[in-house]
């Protein structure tokens, strides 16, 4: 059943990997990279960021600052040398980047939001833009994929658990199809760890990765609800923040 | 780290198309096909099949019958006409099967096994066959790959939960690597469900399909743990029984 006939689906795709398995045309794409590039997008909008341009590579993102961009670059979670940003929520805090235009490479967000590609609107998600994008995301009249970005095309968890307390607010406004075992399993995750977030992800693979780089506070800060009531949208190769 | 150094791996692939993330050269690969195909593999060797080969079309199935195969397909969950089984466990409890040789296509679990070509050993698993599986992966200076055959390629509950099943037995003899945040949602799901599979499989999607199809029975039995402990393993394009 498609969105044109009044009914529209709810699907979850665990990895880029598996785009193709999702028909994205009809679809509302919310890329999902909690630890930390969606995050992030959301806190530079919130602080007033005009654009951020999603870059395959390092190289690509320094050809933008020739053009005026602030440029950010992580890779395995570090920032890297000679760029203005890294990937914290919190060095888009800053009130260097208000009024700016960003091109961000990150290491798995970037290539989610290019797998997203012939969607019908492909939207950035995380913890901290929760409530406004699941109420916006009910009133469309689309399919909506929860797209997460993994590891490297690997299942993540705290991916998950997102694509799982979005799916659970928003599942009443959606029919589940055949592919609806993923939507359940990242529901019956996400009600597992819902009152402990951070404790639940102590043995994930990438918050380990993660408290190695000494950032136990962009983990809490990432998994934290509503902090940044804005939704960004791709709009022309770049997001901007959705006026809504 | 590798096999070779003492130390061992234990990852979870929640789909075919997935595979490519996983190091399959050193590895154990165990197929999973719950509902039904790698529990009917369990059951036909359990019950004196001599081999079964998969194949991937049914074009392909019947060459076989010519060279005095039984013949068995499934597509979508119903037995196909003109052939001799279906996908269903019990009709290999027949005596018919005793000592013969099989041609077999389904529709995910020989996708998966042709998926993890070139793997160290490629075995089939199912709750049927968990306990004598889950001590011979314990007793193999070898990686294991925990290969869910999904449906169509996409994320299924049923091969998650007995992933998280087998991984929870032997996960102590194994260390997690960066792909572990699949065996932990496995293991967690599993976890949830444990105490009632059946039900905790109520609202999934191949269940639902499969409940259309009358074989509630097949579905009760395949959640069965050990009903049929043997294991089957590819050897030169044919999966036999293996000498434990």
């Amino acid at each position: 059943m498609s969105a044109e006939s009044g009914t529209k689906t709810l699907e979850v795709c665990f990895s880029p990997a598996l785009i193709g398995q999702h028909d994205v045309s009809e679809a509302v794409v919310v890329v999902i990279d909690v630890l930390r590039a969606t995050s992030s997008m959301c806190v530079a909008f919130h602080h007033g960021v005009n654009s951020i341009v999603p870059v395959a590579s390092v190289e690509e993102s320094l050809a933008y600052r020739e053009k005026g961009f602030l440029v950010g670059a992580e890779r395995n979670g570090e920032m890297l040398d000679g760029f203005d940003l890294g990937n914290s929520p919190f060095s888009f805090m800053d009130a260097l980047v208000k009024g700016r235009d960003i091109a961000l490479s990150t290491t798995n967000g970037t290539q989610a939001i290019a797998a997203a590609k012939g969607a019908k609107h492909i939207v950035a998600g995380s913890f901290l833009n929760l409530d406004v994008l699941a109420e916006w995301l009910m009133a469309q009249e689309a399919n909506v994929i929860l797209l997460c970005a993994g590891w490297k095309n690997s299942f993540n968890l705290e991916d998950t658990l997102f694509a799982g307390a979005l799916a659970s607010v928003i599942q009443p406004a959606f029919e589940l199809n055949r592919m609806r075992d993923a939507v359940l399993a990242a529901i019956h995750l996400y009600n597992l760890a819902r009152h402990d977030l951070y404790g639940f992800l102590e043995q994930s693979s990438h918050r380990s990765r993660l408290a190695k780089l000494q950032i136990e506070k962009d983990i809490a800060y990432c998994l934290t609800p509503n902090q940044a009531p804005v939704i960004p949208v791709m709009v022309d190769g770049a997001l901007v923040r959705m006026a809504v």
